[in-house]
């Protein structure tokens, strides 16, 4: 289940994002709305969530865990899921993904032309949620420079991962280079923005940065494996969605490292192949069971949840907050979903 | 010919915004190489130019007309060519252009997906530019809101580009809309950050912010009009190249207001099929002949030239700037390419 401090924050982490987005005139912004849940495609109000907004609260919590009052950093905690919704929009693109989160995405909707506009302008209105940050502008400007350094760490993240595609010989160090820009740069500046909104305390920030970075390669490797292993819910067995997808997580890149003879025949026939079928999935999935890429996995996720933990052990947070925090990341370090 | 003070900074603005990118280290920095020419597909060193640098120099030029020393202002020239050249690379995917400055863009040689990267990392460096900037911090901060603010702009007007592709209803009106936000905003914004790196006086930069804007949309009117007339080298005949590119620029529109009856006819047979030959392509120009498509470009083009003039006529600026602006302005109205 997800802890109750995401349901505690999330309508204002919305709400201040739709107050952003309702200071700009243009249909352009209809594609944020949409992508957003907050609209259909026809311009409807809907209800919908955009998920589970991990990054804002994680935010808003290391706020509140150095003694701020987590409103001081919701504009921080809007400017980091603007950010992580910008790359959303633009991977979608890239990877020719139809569908997010049951609903077509939003090039899927208004082609990729437009799509990459709503990306590329969803990303400078991140810039737009810092100004609204009531502290003075010199420490904005440093806001600013740790959230556009966390941006190119995330494309750069980006550009190894779509420059894998092809490649068989694919590391374990290669996959923790790719997504410790794609997915932990955003986690750590996420924890350090919120942090830095209430103290000014160097160590406390830095060890929320550390804290959070390691957080997010657990996160990544999490969703690497539910990907493969989390269960469809008609037949609880394992989705397999990124194998059917060709997708190379870490589960794949662990197997394509130790499989030999006939399992890695098949791993390379599957990953270089355009052919799909049931069976070739099953068989997949057979040599990531076999050569251990799970436990793999499941080994690497808990070694930086322990770093995450380990990285903030020393300080002496403020209980209700220090509670909080280590709800979420027994969450994140079991989630199912 | 170009007025002897692009060459005079050129150099400048090269180095400067060479020497950010060398502060960073992936392959993701040379798809930025290799659209600026500086190096080719393969990574070897190439000693091609990217353009006339327009909105840089323009930027130093105001910056010294205000009294101020043209290299203070480098790095927010460097951002400023930043902006437009990520615009570029964007524009040329969305266009599905795959030449630019008769070299393959660089989406035709990564793809797409790589090409939105560099793009967007683009943009993001063009905020580490401006962090070199030797003001104080909060000075710079407002610097980096303009910039944003224009890029926001630039993407409002891309989208109604795009948003225009298909309609035949399109004014004026909405052309200058458009232009307005896709290039006069970041020609704008070029001029009144060079113009602030001089000077605090509101009322000099706010002229040049005026100026700036103006100039743009006569560059951007003067560019359509080249799009279709301008004559090529090998026989001094118009191009038509926008007309072969079903480009809806301001001549086209213009054009689709006017023409009545079989003119009429003429364009939405041409503009909504995807028919192509060359006496159609004849045919499209004779109707922007006829109905004086050129005429009232240039008459649009002089009037935002003559506003531009106006908006820094009242300012006492310094002799050798004022006339090497002078120049640049009568360049970008009469030039041919």
């Amino acid at each position: 289940m997800l802890p109750s401090v995401f349901a505690l924050y999330q309508a204002e982490i919305d709400a201040e994002m739709r107050s952003i987005l309702e200071e700009r005139q243009s249909p352009l912004y209809d594609m944020m709305r949409y992508h957003f849940g907050w609209i259909d495609e026809n311009g409807c109000p809907q209800c919908g969530s955009y998920g589970k907004a991990v990054r804002p609260t994680l935010c808003l919590l290391a706020c509140r865990a150095l003694g701020g009052h987590h409103r001081r950093a919701l504009p921080a905690a809007a400017a980091v899921e603007f950010v992580h919704n910008y790359s959303l929009i633009h991977d979608d693109i890239q990877d020719d993904d139809r569908e997010r989160r049951h609903r077509a995405t939003v090039w899927s909707v208004w082609g990729k032309p437009q799509a990459i506009n709503a990306g590329t302008a969803m990303r400078m209105l991140a810039n737009s949620a810092l100004r609204r940050l009531d502290i003075p502008l010199s420490r904005q400007a440093h806001l600013h420079y740790l959230l556009d350094e966390a941006t190119i760490r995330l494309i750069e993240g980006q550009y190894l991962d779509i420059s894998y595609e092809g490649r068989f010989d694919i590391t374990v160090a290669d996959y923790v280079d790719m997504v410790g820009g794609k997915t932990a740069s955003l986690f750590g500046c996420a924890l350090e923005i919120g942090s830095a909104m209430a103290s000014e305390d160097t160590a406390g920030v830095d060890a929320f940065r550390e804290f959070g970075w390691n957080l997010g390669m657990a996160f990544q490797v999490r969703d690497d494996m539910l990907g493969i292993w989390g269960s469809t819910e008609e037949t609880g067995k394992p989705s397999c969605n990124d194998i059917r997808r060709r997708k190379k997580t870490l589960p794949v890149v662990h197997a394509l490292q130790r499989a030999t003879g006939p399992q890695r025949e098949e791993l390379l026939r599957y990953y270089g192949g355009r052919s799909e079928d049931a069976e070739s999935v099953d068989r997949v999935l057979a040599v990531l069971n076999s050569v251990g890429s799970f436990d793999e996995s499941e080994r690497l996720a808990d070694s930086y949840t322990d770093k995450a933990k380990d990285a903030v052990a020393s300080l002496s947070l403020d209980t209700g907050a220090a509670r909080d925090i280590g709800e979420v990341v027994d969450f994140l370090q079991t989630r199912r979903f």
